[in-house]
This record gives structure tokens, sequence and C-alpha cells, in this order.
């Protein structure tokens, strides 16, 4: 695991791959096949303009009324709606939501840590998997390597104190390894041992990037013999649906 | 990050300490001040005897019922219930518990996988952190290296599909790295961003541990400049305390 140090500070309209290819032969590293590439969500965001200002916005009465009740922001609010599907719960200065991506997390990922500028807050990708694709596909014309990609976000979790980095956008990269159907050291058949391979990853990786104030937003991995390539990929498929999901309606 | 190979199978009565230092010196590697050493809670309960084999017990009416209920043998979910403080939720071939540690989880841990003998399974260690707190000496004996150590358990999660590891016991490697209160790259005051690193460092070695297929129960992890060493550790730092968990009560 390393982290590439030395990046630019990203803005709107940057090429995220061409940034990461630059900086990547200025640290006199090299790309290798197979090699896993995480990149912050926060500079996709940035590059793709995903920046709100706060100023612009009339909150609706609902935003207004939910800000009331978490004592946060009422435009701040606003927008943890439009990035929304459902609110699930209510708590200070948090709302818990489902995105329209399924991801199910605090006020919707926006987010103002390492955004520069009063009022200003970063959305989440509107595509992270094309976001992906798109920095892998720049990587392999500027290095000739062909890498997976990760994009991450740091994010709280039922029942575990602290916050650690999921996997939010995929490209190349297979989301699990499953072990389903394998036996073990003794012959046992393992029966529902699908490990999350790429949300691994990106806890990894973050202990490499840290939380910004390091300047660390990307980390490559290499010599990762458990992780598979493969181009046709969902970062959907780690997110758990609801009637599948064994917790939901018992965590009270 | 590397997968220590080639360790014996680990057997009641033997000090894990002792057979993680023997392979290490065998594989020609050392220990340096600061590594982590990461380590399978499987090899730590066989070593500790934590192992039942259910043809000794009758199970108790209740366990029966939720035999039923789960289609699991109802002697398993007698222990299940044994090692649990409360049953949160039933599913098919799974109870979602809360254990007298806190951990929320399937099946209280105990598991088949990587346990030799029919009927036989392995339950948690009864005191993580302070197995860690032994290894960790031992390792310091025999290599006079000062080192941290983690217990790592895989588990599923809310919300997520897919499995990823956790830290269950901890000696000498603090839980979290702390960046409340901290500036970020524009001088924002960062305010919630308290991260989870020994669960990030055992979803890390998992993806060079494996699941016991791989016969590689420990990894040592290098280099970690974001980790800070110290005596005074307690696992039960990483489990949310239920009325400060945002999540809880909004998750249908």
């Amino acid at each position: 695991m390393i982290g590439v140090e030395g990046l630019p500070l990203v803005q709107p309209g940057d090429d995220v791959g061409e940034v990461i290819a630059i900086s990547i032969t200025k640290n006199g590293m090299t790309l290798e096949d197979w090699d896993i590439v995480v990149v912050s969500q926060k500079i996709v965001s940035k590059a793709e303009g995903r920046l709100v200002n706060l100023g612009q916005l009339r909150p609706s009465k609902r935003a207004e009324e939910l800000a009331k009740l978490t004592n946060k922001d009422a435009r701040l609010v606003e927008y943890v709606l439009k990035e929304s599907k459902r609110v699930l719960g209510i708590a200070e200065q948090a709302l818990v939501v489902e995105t329209y991506a399924g991801l199910v997390c605090l006020n919707a990922g926006i987010d103002k840590s390492n955004v520069s500028g009063k009022d200003t807050y970063s959305l989440l990708p509107t595509d992270p998997d094309g976001s992906a694709r798109e920095i892998r596909s720049k990587l392999r014309e500027l290095t000739g390597k062909n890498v997976g990609v990760i994009i991450c976000d740091t994010y709280s979790r039922p029942f575990r104190n602290g916050i650690v980095d999921f996997a939010i956008g995929l490209a190349g990269v297979r989301p699990f390894k499953d072990y389903r159907g394998t036996c073990d050291l003794f012959g046992n058949q393992l029966k529902f041992k699908l490990v999350a391979t790429a949300d691994e990853i990106a806890a990894a990786a973050e202990l490499v990037m840290g939380q910004g104030t390091e300047a660390i937003p990307v980390a490559i991995i290499k010599g990762l013999a458990s992780v598979e390539l493969d181009n046709d990929i969902k970062s959907t498929e780690l997110i758990m649906p609801t009637s599948r999901d064994l917790y939901r309606g018992s965590i009270r």
C-alpha cells in the first residue's frame, strides 16, 4: 500500500485519471498490471463539479422542519433531501438517509471537509462506477497498464464506533472474493463466506490516505493476489437489498 | 502487509505468541518495533480451548423454539444463547444477537469453519483483549520488539453485502485515529472524524490472510505511521453504545 503524495488541489473540470498518472510519474512510482488504484471520493466530486454553495438555495418547508429537529442548516438539509430516496432517522446534526444509489449513510454523504469556500459542500459523484471507469481508462491510456480502480469514502456504521472507508465506486475490480462452496482446512464446506474485498481494500487505503489533512487522496495497492479483475462491475452489489438484510428490523 | 505462512495447526494449550514468533523466524521474517501483528480469532479460540462439541448438550426449550424458527441445530442455538446477552433478531440459519462483550453479530460468532471434528464449533475468546495482551507480551519476550496486536474476526454488517474483518481484541495499539478538532486542507475544523483504524487494519489483514483455506492466520503490518501504540487499550471502545448509535431505531 503506497499513498500518492503531492497531488495538486483538484478543481472542477480536472481529469482525475490524468492528475493521478502525472503525480505517480512525478513521485518516481510506476503502475503495474493488476495494481488497484484507490481514489478518495472528494477529489472525484471536485473534478466533476459536484459542489454546492448553500447561499443560492431557499429551503423547502420539510427541510426547515428537519433542520429544527437536527440543529442543521435548513439549506444543507434541503440538499440532503435532494440526494435521498428516503429519510430513515433523525439525530443531532445528522439525518440517516438512503441515497438514490441505495447507500444508507448520514447526510447523504454531503460533506464540508477539504472543500474550500464558506458554505460550499461536496456531494457524492452521480455515477461513481462511471467515474471509476473513466479514471481506469485514462490510466490505461496514459500508462498502458490494466489496473482496477476503487472510489472510496468514509462512513459511520451501525453498532461500531468510529468511521471507516467503504468502496462506493468500482471499475475493473470485483467487489467480492467468494469462498462459498469451497472447503476449509478440514474439508468442511464454507456456506456463507462472501468477502467484501473491495470494502476491505478501501479500508486499507484509508490507513495511508488519512482524512485529507495529509493531502494523500490516492493510494496504490500492489500484489493483492486475492483480487480478480473483471470488466462488468457494479458497486451496487456491495449494497445489501433490504429484504435480505438480516439486521434490518432487528436493530432497535 | 505480509501474511505469515506455514503456521502449524494450533491445538488447545498452545501458546499463540510462541507459535507466531517461531513461524516468523522460520519464514526468515523479523518483527520491528511498531509493527502490528494481526491474529485470526480462530487460532486464539483453539489455543484457549474455546471449542465445544454439540454432542454433549441437551438444548433448553427456548433453544428448541428458536432452532425451529431458524432451521438450526437446537444444540448450537443453545450455545448461541449461552454466549449472548440478548437476541435481537431471527432469520433463516441465523440469530442476530448481542454478545456479553457487546458485539452485535450473527450466532454469537460461533463458527464451524476451520474447526476439525464433526459437531465441533469454536466460540469467541472470553477476553480477547487479554488474549491480545498475552500474545504481545510473549512476542516482546521472544523477539524484544514492542509491537501492537489485533485479534480479528470476520462479520456480516447491516446495509452492506459481504463480510469483512473487524478488530475484536487489542493490545498496545489504539483503536482510533482521532482527527476531531484538527483542521483540514482549508482550515475547516473537523468535527466528527474519529477513524476506527483498528477495524481498518483488521480489514486490510483479511486481504492477505483470507478465510483459512489459505492457512495464513496471522499478518504483519509494517510502516503504519498513522498508528499510535498505547498500553491501556480496550477494544470495547470500538463498540458503539446503543444510546449514541444514530442508526439504531432508524433501520427497519
